[in-house]
């Protein structure tokens, strides 16, 4: 993509596309290959590619490609450090994960506020790297580990159960840093989208069911209420599309005048 | 807990946490044991109980209650229907997660927006019910699926591989749905957590740093610059506990007066 013909708005966006990239996503001490495979995909989904393996109890087999489930490619490019040290080389800003607050710990924030503090991190250059480092399976992050971390976030869960697997983990602190840095993206287009209807075609069939509901004898001329409004309001908000005025209106025909058959 | 004596704001709040109790998760079709176990896990760490299987493809076994982890009383408690719109009785809004937009679709909402919606109609009244609704994991709802709910859901994600995990939706769903019903909860309190320094404390410290600074010729009093305040605001930043200042304070006397060993 040429970003120097973009316009400022699109080549901000583009930059912070591009952020993503920046984020590594640091898994310390994982005892399941499964897992790791899991991450990978959940990583990719949100546009994240830079996968660490920090003195990993096990390495990537066929149970993490499978669990990868496409996302080989990120499983293709990890990297596997003796330490955590070693991960967080030429980062900038460590986020650490923790499921619950810790003796010695650093003011923890909730994931959300966290992501918009790392996402702030990431973008402030854009040779800014940072990390999110996240626990092994059983135990978390070790004291040690955690001491390298210059931010702490929980995610917030239910208190008498806040095991959340970790890759479910990796999906949530993935998800939450594609929405710090992009923010509301446009909503996709729908393919094959059928023609709203206009006003008038709404109208029209208004009038058709008020002329039905009349000759059928349900609205009463002298006493007619609220019902018009009623399904004026209903129908703004099923926002017809043009072919389906046609069906109803047909339907309507039918009801006025029975098809002998 | 007896309500009745509790304040407004608390009763408040635990209207909303009981209101996840009242939100229905909807698998649909779903083909993998093991995935009902980590949604019933994803469910769990947020709050969420109540798991439904619309015509799934298999049954929960022990692949799921491996998976499931410690939420086996989610799976315990779960429910099969023949088919969605059994798994929607009672229901007043059934929420649609989908990876696309589609053909014949409602106009879609982001999740975050999606979330809130829905928990705006399960508190409306402590009797109201909603659902989350997730298709099969190859093929996604189908159109007669969809049609059954008001509202549709998409999680952004990366456009080049939307593939989310069925329980990583659930996980981001859930989590969504806890943070719209209860917001920014009080972080929990760190258990043994040391005293933090008091401003006199930490003055103290200051005080220190700089008769250190001068004695050791790093400051220079006839031009010292900007460093206390630098100092100050770093210090302001770490949040010190009081040990954590005599430990400096001792450290800074031995560099004043290096000990004898």
């Amino acid at each position: 993509m040429d970003s120097k013909r973009l316009t400022p708005v699109a080549q901000e966006s583009l930059q912070r596309l591009q952020a993503l990239q920046r984020v590594r996503v640091v898994l310390c001490g994982t005892s399941h290959p499964g897992n790791i495979g899991a991450a990978a995909r959940a990583m990719k989904t949100m546009g994240l590619t830079r996968l660490l393996l920090a003195k990993p109890k096990v390495l990537p087999d066929e149970q993490a490609v499978a669990m990868a489930s496409g996302a080989d490619d990120v499983l293709a490019g990890l990297k596997i450090c003796p330490d955590l040290a070693t991960a967080l080389e030429g980062c900038v800003r460590a986020l650490a994960l923790t499921a619950r607050r810790r003796e010695l710990a650093a003011e923890p924030l909730w994931a959300r506020d966290a992501a918009v503090e790392l996402a702030g991190a990431v973008v402030t250059t854009v040779e800014n790297e940072v990390a999110l480092v996240f626990g092994n399976e059983t135990s978390g992050l070790s004291n040690e580990e955690l001491a390298y971390c210059q931010c702490w976030a929980m995610i917030p869960a239910n208190p008498d159960y806040a095991s959340l697997n970790l890759a479910a983990a990796v999906q949530v602190m993935g998800y939450e840093m594609r929405q710090a840095l992009l923010g509301k993206q446009p909503l996709p287009t729908i393919p094959d989208a059928g023609m709203p209807a206009t006003h008038d075609e709404v109208e029209g069939l208004l009038g058709h069911l008020q002329r039905a509901a009349l000759g059928s004898g349900f609205l009463d001329p002298a006493n007619p209420g609220r019902l018009m409004l009623r399904l004026r309001r209903w129908l703004a908000r099923s926002r017809l599309e043009r072919e389906e005025v046609n069906i109803l209106r047909g339907l309507l025909a039918t009801f006025e005048h029975p098809c002998k058959r």
